[in-house]
């Protein structure tokens, strides 16, 4: 069961000017669900991603790479679930370029218009003949108000669709930015998400707009961590249809640059939160804050360290406050120069350990307490300088095991 | 279960003439086990030792570097399980020196030739009355045969007792080698391990042992991982009492010397490979060996990435051929310019990808006869270079779980 998490109702998702949503059951991998979602884009849109850093990166990340780069107007977004065509050499190539060229055709654009997502299984071949026969369906079904269709379309392990809309008033303008993600393992991602769509009408040029997928990526999926497994086909996109009518965005640092920015980061950011709320087998959201770093990196190195720590994962399934392993976890992150005895640990207003070792005030009822919750802070003092930075991560539960042994049986 | 692994017997393990040991029930943390373990040289021992690179390090890791650096004539080790004493701060080192004290007023020796050794619970206070209490105990059962007891007295989760020995000639001296080592949670020795002891009569300089017992951490404990998380006290010290009665080893690189290092270095490896065996939950050993590297680095980054895994580590849980897993792994184990389209990977003698793709030939079926074995070497070649390295690794299951969940209750 996701922790305290329900998806946002289909009528609270704002539909975004410019851009339509189709989808289609093409029976990719099992018959019966939705696994095929199409975005067509109107003539003018601006879009912008970032991809997995992971070097074994799917075909279509490869193809999205190339088109974006390229700069070509994008007038469609393909994904399909179920199977990655990821570590599928070449001929995964030809077919993620294949199923481009199956969109082109269908909307009447050029193939290099369409970027091509794909989640799933990897190491298996990708049958492109479902795709295009599902094309036609999903097409039939192109709708500004289908994003909880989408949410659903893109799930793999995934308990539940996820999607998050908000508005904001720009230049006199009503700016809407709505979006969708998919994930519950293979969650760590580097530079990127295992697929987050977000979408404004906002009126904002091309490059700013890099600026800001890296600016929301940074702030959000750049923060999850499930498994520690980053997956191959991480890959989140943001599209700007320049629909809202407000005077163009020039300068992020501006009040309406700012208040896109904190609109498109506030959709991220839920998004991705809700990939970890929805966690494989996860029972509980916790929040990693390390603070008193010299630099962000070094925070990262410790607040991954121990989000990714099977010992300190397992403490939390079983509410058991052994926060002795938070330490280990800190102390084996990286920092060759950390002086143990500086450290201060707490969770959430308990302090746990001072100087390196235990506070003396601190109580084994206390710790108990916050373990039992079901969102709890981790927060780390390292008292080296001023840096910190915040990841959110879930517990490790005998259904995460569950789940991966049996992923796909 | 442990892995293909059953104790050596106790009449197998051959005495080192020069060192006697003792073992008691001190109380440390549950009644009626042996749970103290006392170590006493003869004059004229050499001992080296190598530790655990976690900045957290416990307060007898701290206490044994001081002393072996010190180079003071060691003449005893005390072990307790039951308590880290880590995450314990000024305190904890004030109560390992007190350990230290107490073993030199029982021995008759000065406090600093006394190297103390802790493992179990992380971040509670170390109760060294009882460790007073018991030291009388384990003094008057100090005997050169009792190294299974040591064995057992040094286990936390571990199933069962490790412990390996063996016999070579040197200059036409029989010597013999003999050691135990514990661990089966928390393992990701990091230049060291979660306690090795090894012991030698052979006679060796000072200067020569560590360097041999660097040698034998990086052929053996550096190789083996669990869960990924570093100790706070891993330790893996060997001493040489010179009893043997060869003329002295002076160069690791002689035939004599290269005799020794053979032994040492097997015996620690399969201490190392019991801990694999009997790693918390384990249903499988298996054996990841990375080829084709710029560099051991880098192919310790990959063997690492993939062993430490935990969607690849459920897979073989479940005996399920989701190979691309183990793509995904290598992709993200941060080489930078790392070429997909080279990659091969081989299950035991199944060529499952080539050029980064599934082998045209590998047929699920074989995939899945290596998986249901419960020893499996995952054999990944990067065609980069011409470095080598293999690691250790066991499964990810449910029993992990419960064990690490249940810990402490």
């Amino acid at each position: 069961m996701p922790v305290n998490f329900t998806p946002t109702p289909a009528d609270q998702l704002h539909p975004v000017a410019g851009l339509r949503i189709g989808t289609a059951m093409a029976g990719v991998r099992k018959a019966n669900r939705r696994d095929l979602v199409l975005f067509a884009l109107d003539e003018g849109c601006a879009v912008a991603g970032v991809f997995t850093n992971n070097r074994f990166c799917a075909a279509p990340v490869q193809v999205c790479r190339e088109l974006l780069a390229a700069g070509s107007g994008i007038r469609a977004l393909v994904v399909n679930t179920g199977n990655a065509n990821a570590g599928t050499g070449a001929d995964g190539l030809a077919r993620a370029r294949r199923t481009c060229a199956a969109v082109a055709a269908c909307l009447g654009v050029e193939a290099q218009a369409v970027l091509p997502f794909s989640t799933g299984v990897i190491m298996e071949t990708l049958p492109v003949e479902r795709i295009e026969a599902g094309l036609p369906a999903a097409q039939a079904d192109l709708h500004a108000a289908h994003w909880a269709q989408a949410a659903e379309g893109i799930m793999t392990t995934d308990t539940l669709p996820k999607a998050a809309s908000r508005q904001v008033s720009i230049g006199g303008q009503t700016v809407t930015v709505t979006g969708i993600s998919k994930g519950a393992g293979m969650i760590r991602p580097n530079m990127a998400t295992m697929l987050g769509f977000v979408a404004t009408d906002a009126v904002i040029a091309p490059a700013l707009l890099d600026a800001l997928v890296r600016q929301a990526a940074d702030a959000s999926f750049n923060r999850i961590t499930i498994d520690g497994d980053t997956s191959t086909n991480d890959s989140f996109v943001l599209v700007a249809t320049q629909r809202a009518g407000h005077a163009a965005i020039t300068d992020l640092g501006s009040a309406e640059g700012r208040a896109l920015a904190d609109a498109v980061i506030g959709v991220s950011r839920q998004l991705a939160q809700a990939i970890v709320r929805d966690g494989e087998g996860a029972t509980k959201f916790i929040t990693v804050r390390v603070e008193g770093g010299r630099d962000e990196a070094e925070c990262r190195l410790v607040a991954y360290a121990i989000a990714h720590s099977p010992l300190v994962k397992t403490a939390f399934f079983a509410s058991d406050p052994n926060l002795g392993r938070i330490l280990a976890a800190v102390g084996y992150a990286g920092i060759d120069d950390l002086d143990q005895g500086l450290i201060d640990l707490h969770l959430d207003d308990v302090h746990v350990a001072t100087k390196g070792g235990r506070h003396p005030a601190y109580q084994e009822a206390d710790g108990q307490r916050v373990m039992k919750q079901s969102e709890i802070t981790v927060r780390v003092h390292l008292h080296r300088g001023g840096a910190a930075t915040e990841v959110w991560t879930c517990d490790l539960s005998h259904d995460y095991v569950s789940i991966n042994a049996d992923y796909r049986s």
